[in-house]
């Protein structure tokens, strides 16, 4: 029995000798890579925090001490040592969830991974226990890539603020996101790093100070006083402390033994702490270390020895039509200019920043400022191209609404990973875009089909400029090409069925061969269907009340939630055009969606063309059903 | 005729000596005091910048050189120095907006006035200008207020490590947002404003050092070398300088020769500099100094001399009804607690600070944190509520979204100032809310009709723990009761008319006596209504579907976005229940809204019971006209 297996949970950690903790980290390496290599998953960040995670639950107690996890996808070694050593089914329907999960277990308690958020919670912890009078610790794991987020400095600065709150903030620098971090911040720490130990120069300087006549014991005294002052003339931690925050390290993040004895410290102060460790991305694993452009932030299932993809390929993603097509128009276009929020290569613009360096800026895990800075580059003369997952654009809210749209600024969004993505779970869903943009006076929305839509939406959207567009696509392979029949209006007609149809399938992007299989499925009932494509799904298209109303039903399909998606506006547009044929909306229902592969997802929220056309011969059976009566 | 009736533009002001710069700065005063008295608007922040506006457009060169306000409120006296003097309509229909506005102005860029977002679009514009190539200079004009919002250190963070691309930031340090500013920054910040100046020390350091035997010049070399440690032992300007930025300051600002002095200083630098400016909100004028609470943020119309209103008051508004009950709700539960991002008292919650002081949270402008630090605190065992203007709520979806609600958090969101706002402008109004909320799983939303309603509806959301709620309701004052008829399921009927109704009116909140007169134009038409309030507006209450199916047509009326709100899913709801009686939507169309009375603008906007009345009879018109066809 290995020592890991023998971890049932934190308590059993307490009892190691430092030689046992050591092979502990060997053996959690040893299976990280193996058993993330069996399912895909995140690896690279999870290596970075072994020693760490270990160190972390022999001091606290974790569940009366509070340990929060920022991006919970370093968690995997949390899981491990809190009783959760089954990873066979990793992110799969019914196995462990990626991130933190309270179903799961009493030690977790963030569950989404959107990043940043771990100060925030720590503060609201740290703050129900003191007006509570509770004991207990809360300590928040963030990584230096998080620390770029405006969230973690609205934390910072209320966390600073109150001295007498205890509250420890360890953060995990690796000096990366899935990038390497940028900025200020980064540049900070950057001479934190490289700083000998305050302890070390304090003594050497009252040593020498003290022994030097004149001015020396003056000096010290007087540096001395100015509390920080001495300290940041050798190891300027200056910033945090300029906070008002306690700060120690830099500390060794994978020397247990250090940590350790660092976190000991903190636990001892009776206020905000900041402890500083370093730690590296992807340790112990060479291939890891080896791919300098994400350390394996996340893999997919591959061979650990040679890491070899296992999974079949389905051919070009989305996401690198888009990267390829970004190129093509940056070629021809000076003025455009692209933007990421820590993410160049998984939103696909790495090919763009190789070309054109000049012209593309990672902001950081920043998509609030992605978004104002793109309303200042448009208004300087630029076209930006701003890149995000979709999820993540939620950050951007009010500033999408408030300073790109109501300002009217020529900015183009591509939201990579829109509707149902599965694995990752609920907090990785892009299924609101289409519901919350919906609000946003003049912006202009495109869910491309097929590659060769995207391809041309992407075109029509930056030849916009005086406005925002925004075209989204989903996270799995692109599919087959889906030609069009016709044009109504701006409406593709992909399918007509022979006899006249009653039914008006409107299918949003992807949904598209979902839509036209259903169609097959009820022309097999003897109810026929006309299939169109929206292409530019806001505003809702002119032509489309009119041609709604040669139809006894409407039916909008869309990878999005359900409440004021696509369904609802062209509910709007109908009822303004006096044109009342009944619509029935299908999409997402009004849930978070647990982690699946994305086929079980939609089979399970009914996003299928069985359940779809099953769902509309019910409804027409009623209406027949209704008018029959009427005629008696 | 003053000097300041002289003044066409910044080219003016060039020309002025010493004397008639400080001459100029009385008249402004006396200019705003008077003006701003007549029409109400911002006071106090503008009392405060007038020898910072002047000097700005004294060293540059506008609108070459690009000189963004954040929170635009601080404009006035930019407006008065760039051509516009007539503040007779100040922020009334077809006055000038209370905010810059590109279509008054080219010396305007910024035309929203959420805080905290200048410094990212004053990147943006620098690097536009970098990457053509252009000559000019980016300066971005802040409060200490708003760089504890989470977006101003996003662009800090991008700004600073740009090192040859120039961009000024002037914060101007007033001490407030509304109230005094917060915060480990707040701390920082006045640690620097009660510090000498760097050079002052330098020289006297240098001096003292190098006239040291033995360990004095190695030690000045020493602590020169370390770049910012020896400026930080005596001047900790640290923070700033340690993300990077030049720090000039702390400068009094007012000034106009000192800040002008900087202010040259800084344009010649080549990279990113920030110029630390002291100012007196509400400076030289007795009444505004001596109001502690907020030193005339914001004013009515007054008496400029007692200060006494001058416009009618209109009874209690809904922030007192809320600020009254929250305090009553307190005394019941000690798990009740509060958080402000920055106006403690225009969101009424000064009452249960005064009551609670320990359970009420001032986290700065950052709606994100408070958010998501009301998710730790509801996991910490308390009940949060967290009081913001609606338009504001905007920051926070993700975290309402992916913290609060994901997580099943018992917080309260309540929102003051949703709807039609009217003087603020485009950025003020809280119509998104109804729209973008309804995507969020288990959130319940309340529109409260009147003050009873908003104190019943209050109490049953803090009642829920295990999933968020939220209130939302206007900036007027609130109406006379509207009593209920009857209910049905969980709908207030307010009107059931004699004879054999055909129209339900579903009526949000504030939408009750508009829909009720309605409701009478369309009796007197012969067309008979019922009018209902949902109160909870989300989730669509079971019995709507069954109570519409009684009705020929269903017309919702809201204060939001037509886009998504409370319509669409009253649609939905429908269509699910396969009850296809037609929805009518009134609210706001996709449009942003000029500044105007709330009357004036609801007017321009259709959302009048004469417009709403004369809009359904033309519907139901068409569908006789229809049915006759249909029949013969």
């Amino acid at each position: 029995m290995t020592i890991l297996e023998k971890i049932r949970g934190p308590r059993d950690l307490k009892a190691l000798s430092e030689a046992e903790v050591g092979e502990l980290a060997d053996e959690i390496r040893e299976f990280l890579v193996h058993a993330v290599a069996r399912t895909g998953g995140h690896l690279g960040p999870n290596l970075g925090v072994v020693e760490l995670s270990i160190a972390l639950h022999r001091v606290f107690e974790s569940p009366v001490d509070r340990i929060l996890w920022d991006t919970g996808h370093q968690s995997y070694v949390h899981k491990l040592l809190t009783g959760r050593q089954d990873f066979s089914k990793l992110r799969g329907k019914g196995g462990l969830s990626g991130y933190p999960s309270r179903e799961e277990s009493e030690h977790d308690i963030i569950e989404n991974s959107h990043a940043s958020t771990a100060l925030g919670w720590a503060d609201g912890l740290a703050k129900a226990r003191q007006v509570q009078g509770e004991k207990g610790h809360v300590v928040a794991v963030i990584g230096d890539g998080a620390l770029t987020g405006g969230m973690a400095w609205e934390a910072l600065n209320n966390i600073a603020a109150a001295k007498d709150r205890p509250l420890i903030i360890v953060v995990n620098d690796n000096e990366r996101s899935y990038a390497p971090t940028i900025g200020g911040l980064a540049n900070h720490l950057a001479t934190l790093r490289t700083t000998d130990s305050y302890e070390r120069v304090l003594a050497w300087g009252k040593d020498v100070l003290l022994r030097t006549p004149v001015v020396g014991p003056t000096l010290y005294e007087s540096l001395h006083g100015a509390k920080k002052g001495f300290k940041d003339a050798f190891a300027p931690q200056g910033m945090f402390e300029d906070l008002g925050l306690k700060y120690v390290g830099p500390i060794d993040g994978h020397d247990t033994g250090a940590v350790e004895s660092a976190l000991r410290r903190a636990k001892r102060f009776h206020g905000p702490v900041l402890v500083h460790c370093l730690t590296e991305k992807g340790r112990g694993y060479e291939p890891a270390l080896a791919h300098d452009e994400d350390r394996f932030h996340t893999v997919g299932v591959m061979d650990p020895l040679t890491c070899e993809p296992l999974a079949p390929s389905n051919g070009p993603s989305w996401t690198s039509v888009f990267g390829d097509e970004i190129v093509r128009i940056g070629e021809e276009r000076e003025d455009v200019v692209a933007i990421t929020a820590a993410m160049l290569h998984p939103v696909g613009l790495g090919g763009f920043a190789e070309r054109f360096p000049d012209r593309v800026w990672d902001v950081g895990i920043a998509e609030q400022h992605a978004t104002v800075s793109a309303a200042g580059l448009a208004t300087g003369g630029l076209h930006p191209v701003v890149a995000v997952y979709a999820t993540f654009l939620n950050r951007a809210f009010d500033q999408l609404l408030m300073d790109v749209a109501l300002h009217r600024c020529g900015v183009t969004f591509v939201l990579d990973r829109a509707g149902v993505t599965g694995v990752d779970g609920a907090s990785h869903n892009g299924m609101w875009d289409l519901s919350v943009l919906q609000v946003v006076p003049g912006l202009r929305i495109a869910a491309p089909r097929d590659a060769d839509q995207l391809r041309a939406q992407l075109r029509e959207a930056v030849a916009v400029d005086d406005a925002p567009t925004l075209i989204r696509f989903p996270k799995e392979s692109v599919g087959p090409a889906i030609p069009a029949t016709d044009r109504v209006g701006g409406l593709d007609v992909l399918h007509r069925s022979a006899a006249t149809p009653r039914v008006l399938l409107v299918a949003v992007g992807v949904m598209a061969p979902v839509c036209l299989q259903a169609a097959e499925l009820l022309a097999a009932r003897g109810i026929g269907c006309t299939v169109v494509d929206p292409r530019w799904v806001k505003p809702v298209d002119p032509a489309l009340p009119g041609l709604a109303a040669e139809h006894r039903l409407v039916a909008v399909v869309e990878d999005n939630s359900r409440a004021g998606g696509v369904g609802a506006a062209v509910a709007l547009a109908l009822g303004d055009a006096e044109v009342d044929v009944p619509v029935r909306r299908f999409g997402i229902p009004e849930q978070f969606l647990a982690h699946a592969k994305r086929a079980e997802v939609l089979a399970d929220i009914g996003l299928t063309p069985v359940e779809i056309a099953g769902r509309i011969g019910a409804a027409l059976a009623v209406k027949d059903e209704l008018s029959k009566e009427k005629q008696e």
